[in-house]
This record gives C-alpha cells, structure tokens and sequence, in this order.
C-alpha cells in the first residue's frame, strides 16, 4: 500500500470504463472493514448512467468530475436495512436516534476510505467530494433514499488521466498529541503553519483572492460562517427528516 | 493491501513494542488520506503510559484491550488547530458548528481507517472501540480535549498474539444500490441474512442470550433502544459543549 505516498486527488479521467467485475471485487474486499457489532450499518449507491449524474451534479456544485468520471459511489449510513431486518426478526430495533446516526456514518466513512486505499492501488483515481453533506436532501431525492438513510460521502472513479503535484500536510507534530492534548500557541501556530504558508501555490492563492492570509481565503472565501451555519441548519433538518434526531 | 481478505480485529497483543519510529511512520503517511481543503481537521492523541490507559478504560467499558495494547490511539474531530491558525491570521473562522464537525469527524475517520489499513499491512493489529462515542465525555476528561474537539475513533494497537476465524459478511448485493435505492422488502432480507443466521457460532450467540433470532440478540442484549437514546443524548451535550452546536 505505499502508493498510500504519492497519493493525489484525481479529477481527470481517461476515457476507460471501470468494469463491473473490478469494482465488485474492490467493493467486497472492501467489506472486510471492521463496523460496530459486525452490523455493516452502510450502503453505497452506484452511479454510471450519464441522467443520474447529471442529475447529482448540482448537489455537487456541478464540479466537472461527477458527470465526467465513469463511476460515482454514493456512501451512506443506513441503519435501514438492520431496522428492516429486526421488523422481519420480532425484535424491537432502536437505530433512529443521533448515536445510531454516528456509529452507521462512522461505519460508512471507514469502508469508503478502505475502498479507496484499494482502488487506488489497483491504480484507479478517486476524487472525495467533500459537498455530499452540504446539500444533502438533494442527493436523497435523487437517489431516492428512504427514511434512516443519509448520505456522508461521494467518490468519483476512474483512470486517472492527469497527474496532479503532490499536496503539502502539516508536519505530524501538529497533528499528534502524547498522552494529553497540548493546546496551541501562537507560537506553534506559526511553527506549525510555516511551511504550508511559505509555498508559492499557497502565496498564489493569497494573490489572487486579494487576501492578507492564506487562513483568511478559507475563511473569507472556501468556509465561511455564514455558508457553514446555513448548511448546518440544512443537515439538522436532514437527520430530522431522515428519522435520526427528533424535535 | 491483499492483506484485508483476512483481516481481522486483533484484541491480544504479544509482548513487544511498537516502536515510536514506526509509529510515527504509519502516522504520517496516513496523512496523505484526503481531507477537507486540505485542512486536515483531526488530531490524534497517542497513549502509552499504563496510567492513561488505565484512566481510559472505563470510558470502554474496561476491555482489557485498552490496558493490555502497547498502544491506544483516540483519533478526533479538531477544528480547533484551523481555528487558532484562523484567530492568529486575522481571519474570522466559523468552524463551530454541525457542518464542521461533520467535516472533521469525516477527516478524522478517514485518517483514521488509512492508518489502520497501514497498520495491518506493516503486520500490526488492531481493534476498533465503538465505545469512543458511548461516553465521550470521560474520554474528553482523560485526555484533556478543548473546545472544538471531540474524539471519534479509538484503536488498539499492537502485534497480533492471536489469529481468531474471518467473521461473517453480507452479500455484495446487500449492501450495494445500482442507480437509486432499493428498499429491502421481506423476501431480500431473508436472502441477505440467510447465510448470517445459518452459522453454528452466530446459532450459539441466539441460543447463549436466550433469544429466538439473532437481530433480538442486537436489539435485546447489544445495542438496545434504551441505551443508544441515553447515549444520543450524551453525545448531543458533548456536541453542544465542545462547541459544535448551540442551544
């Protein structure tokens, strides 16, 4: 797995099909992934007709890969299916509530990130698109998921046809915390940041957003308050609708 | 990375080290897993000290794994870096809310399941603790968590002193949904649980717990309705004064 180190989002797709029998042994392979109690509180929608994703591009804020790619993964939690099975077992299933809702997000997340790590070995490009929960009713429209079903991840799949630089990460000293949490400072704040800070790309960035700082085009232009509360109130709605927070 | 075909989830460790160098290894190289505009909205703490796991345990219900691994790692939803990053660059972050924590635990779970797909290939073990978002607030105490963070994933770690059977997994067809879901009727859910219910270790499992069906056996005796709604509740306070949400 040490493709694992020079691992780069892909966007752009050669024209290749995925076929079916790849993608079902990576999808089952996959499945070997730990979920909690062995329940697989997962689902995952196949998307390869040009309709359907045209038809997912606007919840993706029409970025190019979801109509260009030849496979788009819809990855759900779903405690549906385990509802459904108890309902047809005489037992009384209690998955429609926050805690459930985490754990099949939870049990989701890991497999789509094995089913990553495995077609990107096999030498497939994959681009997560971090969009899935922004909007998410529309994805439940449009792949028509019932109650006890949310979205929390979309992959787009194929062979890559680009080779895009390897992106910066902070050291691991920022990230990585022995016994206790140590709290930031300004001084390792700037420690920390300095070279993500430093590099041309990023100075670039900065340039053409007419910022001061490259934490400032997160804020002021990539996640801003204003869009994450707004899409905060929407995802609340949506875990209410799908039954897993009452009022 | 053929070696998720057996996979399985390692709960007695021999007694050897896992070594600080290999462990920061597989930790940075984890780091390539995709985040959120490459904000990397996670943290890991790393706990060796017997008095931390000791500490820690009972936020796991005191399986021994917690105490007996060389290693414990509790992986967590942190927009408190990008907000300190934020705060001293004079940018205005609003990263506490529903959304972001979404967005980080995402981070946080797909870092989290690279390492262990890392992990297992280097040979090592691992266990998952569901038992992370059960009572969030000891694990919080413990380890000294800030505002804006909140751990999501613990894993045991260690060199395997056992190798136990590969356990059961649903059909392909179960879990995967061709262009729109398919809701489960009866009739596929008896297909999909079919071979579930036939194995003699999962028959002993109903028959050891007194119940008729192997799905009461989970919603009697494992995950109960009761506990998952007190649960949600703690973890929606947890949400709330970590910052992620507000009343």
């Amino acid at each position: 797995m040490k493709t694992i180190n020079t691992r780069r989002s892909i966007r752009r797709y050669a024209q290749r099909e995925v076929s079916e029998e790849l993608l079902n042994c990576l999808l089952s392979e996959a499945m070997r992934t730990q979920t909690m109690g062995n329940l697989q509180l997962y689902s995952v929608v196949v998307t390869r007709s040009d309709e359907m994703k045209q038809r997912l591009a606007p919840a993706h804020f029409n970025q190019p890969m979801v109509t260009q790619a030849p496979v788009v993964l819809t990855f759900c939690a779903d405690t549906r299916r385990m509802t459904a099975w108890a309902d047809n077992r005489q037992a009384n299933a209690g998955y429609d509530n926050l805690l459930s809702y985490q754990n099949a997000a939870t049990d989701a997340l890991l497999y789509c990130q094995t089913f990553c790590n495995l077609a990107e070995e096999e030498g497939l490009g994959c681009c997560f698109l971090g969009t899935t929960v922004y909007m998410p009713q529309m994805i439940i429209d449009t792949l028509q998921l019932p109650r006890l079903v949310v979205p929390v991840a979309t992959i787009t799949l194929g062979w890559p046809d680009e080779q895009p630089p390897l992106t910066d990460r902070l050291p691991l000293a920022a990230i990585m915390h022995n016994e206790t949490y140590k709290d930031y400072t300004p001084e390792s704040i700037d420690r920390f940041y300095a070279e993500k800070e430093s590099l041309p790309e990023n100075k670039e960035f900065v340039r053409i957003n007419n910022k001061q700082t490259l934490a400032q085009v997160f804020t002021d232009c990539r996640y801003t308050k204003k869009d994450n509360e707004a899409m905060s109130e929407g995802l609340m709605e949506v875990l209410k609708r799908q039954g897993f927070i009452n009022d």
